[in-house]
């Protein structure tokens, strides 16, 4: 038996969780919050065992030394040296990582120069993957990428139409995320749906706080919402999507902003906060519109319908479907959007049991038995992915 | 009987057609180019006689003028009264014309509102509508919005993502363009249908060197690919089509251009042109991918994918699917791209017959006859749309 370690490194926080693989068991998971300021959270779960406190700490560094002292003090670990593994995600993988990687020089190296990518995520998940490599020299350590799982799109569906040489000279192309999280729901559903992946045509729905929709046919991402950034694709908690171009210099023009603070409102004070005018998460937005205010409504619909439209394109893109599946926050917990994406779309197929649609954070189907294509929601599970991955890049 | 003359009027140039109602019968069309440069060109056609010739106009209304001495002189008029009406395609009506209007002072103010929003066509527009009302002051003159008929989109579709009051106080929402096509277009489905448009559900691919795809139900636009400007929606001859907005800023930074610079580029050196990189003209791109280039073959695929995708996406819109309406100049004339928007469809009862594909700007079925969904290339006719609309408007 084996204990792996599955990291996400924020700029100024981590999230960890430790599996006993290969039976995938949890041990233990926790949160290190605010690191490098003055008002510093940790908090660890070891079985039904929950701590938190407040602590302050320098670098991600001092937070992994505490992390691994605490794991051992509460019993997750007898000896740090049991955790044989450690699995790191990284953001943008760019054109150079279509699968999961043991890390090495090489590889950081890469990492690195990708942040141009990924400013604010690369450099961070590399202050994780470092830290974690000084604390535990001996092991394996694998970068998981959130992007790689996209990497098998054609390039007619990763090109934009723009002059090629901003592809060559710039890597201006569509590069997904969220893979990690596709790919374990679209594994999952196979095994649920008792067929191979390879026959399957499967449209996946994570939709988070960050959403985003892939077309995934044989196990493999043909197509996907987001870009060249996780701002493109439908309506987000503040996330704009995809809007006309010729926006961009419009709002210059009329607000007097610069492009990037033009591009600040459209991650940060967009998508569903922008449209409903209070708020970015939809359980507030829901709960308004239940007692009627209209601009709640709106935006319900204005993100339904965005995700909803998906629904076509991509059995379109795959010429059929065969199941559709709902994951993340939004995705597992919220039948008013489900019904609004599965509204109408028994022309192909989908047959849509809304006495099943009243379920929260389960695996379930909410078909009728007699649908052509299968509805699945499944609560997404990255870390467990990360895990599988360390264990199954380093050969374990 | 009534003649009825439509007019296009651009920045230096216009188009106009002669049209006999309501027969429908063409009496003459022309062009006028270069409007207030030296090399003006003047060209008329009435009946078999076609005369072209240069010479320089200063203003619309010289160019008018001539062009009724000519109309006479030409025996498609006896008389230039006996022209009883014109109408004059208008780009952007906004949200203030759901429909073609008689032209008043009120409504060439209102025109020259817009003018913001449409900054290079609707002065352009009114400098012909100016020009026909001095010229013709006792008919009546209506205006044709290439946006009106998209005014039925419900607000979940024309709204973006943006902060509310980016739509209240600037008019920021989806507009969609070539109306006038996709009213005139699936009209005409109607009838070649056999079925009232009130219970059809429609997909009109406009595919010239813009291009756009609108969901028509009922009659009814309630989406269409266009945006805010005509810039949005699918790759086009020069236009990039929609883009993670994020890349703006981006490509501002690695190329050091200003916003209204890279939107120049996004306007006028993207699409088909971009991706191919030597021309923007399908005709020249179909030439090279059949002699091996990969690059123009590249450039078809983009193009052909981005359209299939919203196949999909609308009939999902509609809750299911009639006819798919192909027009203008590639829609018309491409088979290679009709083949690549209609790949794979069957799935949603689209049963395309290929044998039937190979055939250039002619009224037309191409689906096997048992297709649940038809398939029918309709050309174009915007002139003789305005034309109907004078004399619907004006009560003839």
């Amino acid at each position: 038996m084996a204990k792996i370690i599955a990291v996400n490194a924020g700029s100024s926080s981590f999230k960890f969780q430790l599996f006993e693989m290969p039976g995938e068991t949890e041990i233990a998971k926790g949160l290190v919050e605010r690191i490098g300021m003055d008002d510093g959270v940790f908090s660890i779960t070891v079985g039904s065992e929950r701590i938190s406190r407040n602590q302050n700490f320098e670098t991600h560094e001092e937070a992994v030394d505490l992390m691994l002292e605490e794991l051992v003090e509460h019993g997750a670990v007898a000896d740090i040296n049991e955790i044989v593994g450690s699995g790191h995600r990284v953001v943008h993988g760019g054109e150079s990582f279509d699968d999961s990687v043991l890390i090495t020089d090489e590889v950081v190296e890469k990492i690195e120069n990708l942040s141009e990518l990924a400013p604010l995520h690369n450099p961070a998940n590399l202050m994780g993957i470092r830290a974690f490599m000084e604390h535990l020299p001996d092991v394996p350590h694998v970068a998981v990428f959130d992007t790689a799982f996209h990497q098998t799109m054609p390039e007619s569906s990763y090109l934009y139409s723009l002059p090629y040489d901003y592809y060559k000279e710039y890597g201006i192309r569509k590069y997904g995320f969220h893979g990690t999280s596709h790919k374990y729901v679209t594994q999952r559903a196979s095994e649920m749906l008792g067929r191979p992946l390879k026959e399957l045509k499967l449209i996946s729905c994570h939709l988070g706080n960050g959403a985003s929709i892939a077309a995934v046919k044989g196990g493999e991402s043909i197509d996907t919402s987001m870009g060249f950034t996780p701002l493109a694709g439908v309506t987000m908690g503040t996330r704009s999507g995809n809007l006309d171009p010729a926006l961009i210099p419009f709002i210059m023009e009329k607000t007097g902003k610069t492009a990037t603070e033009v591009l600040n409102v459209l991650n940060k004070e967009s998508g569903l906060l922008g449209v409903s005018g209070f708020s970015s998460d939809l359980r507030d937005i829901e709960e308004e519109a239940r007692k009627g205010n209209q601009r709640a409504e709106l935006a319900l619909d204005v993100f339904g319908e965005r995700i909803h439209k998906y629904m076509g394109s991509y059995a379109t893109r795959m010429g059929g479907l065969d199941a559709i599946i709902f994951t993340a926050g939004v995705g597992e917990n919220s039948d008013i959007i489900r019904e609004k994406v599965l509204k109408g779309l028994e022309f192909m197929g989908v047959y849509f049991d809304k006495s099943l649609n009243d379920v929260r954070g389960k695996e379930k189907f909410i078909n009728y038995p007699y649908s052509p294509v299968k509805i699945l929601i499944i609560p997404t599970n990255e870390e467990l992915m990360i895990a599988r991955d360390v264990m199954r890049i380093s050969g374990m």
